[in-house]
């Protein structure tokens, strides 16, 4: 139904999985190989590296070039395109938080002292 | 290949499509129907409806009760689990950049002294 996905979908995408998210949050203590990646986790190497290949693509890891030592990275630049994205929902809420914080503070004093008189 | 998916996971997918961002970003300036969110998309009624289902099974948008007037709101809930999650990343790339910082402050000053001597 769709063609090419934009980075920002791709990213998304690749992100929409526990394991994938697992990977990345272990590469955040540095560089690994597949099989170090593969240790902890109940899943086939296989897998594990088709994984690999769909966070490869979205841009958010690196793998070095040394053909049997192929160290994974965790780059950085695609999630901060999903921070910059989500930063415009967050005053959204942060908004509606300040409206809620104006509502109670009206509530608990304006209108109580109304309801004295 | 995989069991239903966790509520983060479908939050992700959910958002890992530009038409849905873009029905999202709509819907921080009020609630609308289906038809007036329709309305700047060259995409059938069907397909929008099938959109709003995918974020309505995401917990991205709520929809009323009214029969025919159903209007769509945006949820900040799932966007904040994921603001959450990424938080974690944030600090990673901020401290990248703490590296940086200091890296460049000794290339410029400390080096720089250094060749001169």
């Amino acid at each position: 139904m769709q063609a090419a996905a934009d980075p920002l979908s791709l990213t998304l995408s690749a992100l929409a999985d526990p394991t994938r998210r697992a990977i990345l949050a272990r590469l955040t203590q540095g560089a690994a190989t597949v099989n170090e990646i593969a240790e902890p986790f109940d899943i086939s190497l296989p897998a594990i590296s088709r994984h690999l290949k769909v966070l490869e693509g979205a841009g958010l890891i690196s793998r070095g070039r040394e053909a049997q030592w192929r160290p994974c990275r965790l780059e950085a630049g695609p999630l901060k395109a999903v921070d910059g994205w989500i930063g415009k929902y967050r005053k959204f809420w942060e908004g509606s938080f300040d409206r809620m914080d104006a509502y109670l503070h009206q509530i608990t004093k304006g209108d109580g002292r109304g309801r004295k008189s």
